[in-house]
């Protein structure tokens, strides 16, 4: 919830008072402390315009319309503009009961392939949410054709200029590791073209032969 | 990573051996069972057209281009159609070290509120994983699927409304005309659900038994 500013998180009937305490990441304890608890769900979602619920789907028969995530969020951020909105999570175990769900307007579920396998609560958080504050304009994409060299063949590259340079003394033993960090970071910027290996791997070794 | 259906699990030098028999969610397990492991990163990916490594900056003053989420995962996409991309994340105590970075093409951010929030590594690569799985065409929002009552079933439920508020009283018969056309216009409102119909239409006829 932090990470995607969310800042209102409304506990249910907690089975443990000292959720307030739960060790939190760095910087989220505030939040944690500021969580507000309610004995039902009717009493959690009063003033909200929209209660979404989430689910896993496929233990139950749903009553209600499910939408992916990916479309269900674009309605909630629809309706945040006329007031607030309730997103439910359940409980890690067993999920939220027939009569949680009856507080539902609809349903969202994560798109995952097999919706049988189960999925930690703090990561369907996290999906949730990272959903709502995603930025579809950051998608846009430029073009990039050109094939580049494999990981291997980079560090071939890599590994006989580091050669060249040690035996050329360009190297300073000291401070030998960091350099070599350095010319592998400079050879993976380059990004190089699949098809310029061979000649860079030529020249490599034709002044290694020189170097002796 | 199951739930998002990826399959290769590579795992770098890891300090537990044990990390095979991990308690895993349910259908997961073959996945960690089929985990390669490798001595190096190097090694990890070599035959890698690609390697992104993960960040959650500020630590770190980084040396390579750093890309969001949203943009990253369209860019691993397309890069995916001419080879295999390796994703690299570190530990969750001290993420990737300048050795393992200096592996990576490019970095990937994502997109945080407060970049010095740490970010727990199972919901880091959930997030990831959801961005290369998700469907851009979900989004599109839709006209609702679910049929709604046609004009003649509102009428019934308008009419029988009508005929229950005047048996009880409700209806002023100076104001009834417009009185009519409200309860006509707030049924209208409620665009009900056409399956919701025969429901309403039975409590309605009780209500209307019961007053006689």
């Amino acid at each position: 919830m932090a990470n995607f500013g969310f800042s209102r998180l409304r506990v249910v009937n907690p089975y443990d008072v000292a959720f307030r305490e739960a060790r939190s990441a760095v910087g989220a304890a505030p939040l944690l402390r500021a969580a507000e608890d309610f004995p039902t769900v009717a009493d959690a979602v009063a003033e909200c315009g929209l209660v979404v619920g989430t689910t896993s789907v496929g233990h139950r028969e749903l009553q209600h319309p499910i939408r992916r995530l990916e479309y269900g969020a674009r309605l909630i951020l629809r309706r945040l503009h006329s007031g607030p909105v309730a997103l439910l999570f359940g409980s890690e175990k067993f999920g939220l009961s027939n009569d949680d769900l009856s507080h539902c307007h609809w349903l969202m579920r994560i798109p995952t392939v097999d919706q049988n396998l189960s999925m930690n609560l703090g990561q369907a958080v996290a999906l949730c949410l990272y959903e709502l504050a995603r930025d579809p304009k950051a998608v846009e994409l430029r073009p990039e054709r050109i094939r580049r060299a494999a990981a291997g063949e980079s560090e071939q590259i890599t590994s006989q200029l580091i050669d060249a340079l040690r035996r050329s003394g360009y190297m300073n033993p000291v401070t030998a590791a960091s350099s070599e960090e350095k010319v592998r970071r400079l050879i993976r910027r380059l990004d190089i073209p699949a098809r310029d290996v061979p000649v860079l791997l030529g020249m490599l070794r034709q002044i290694l032969w020189k170097l002796g």
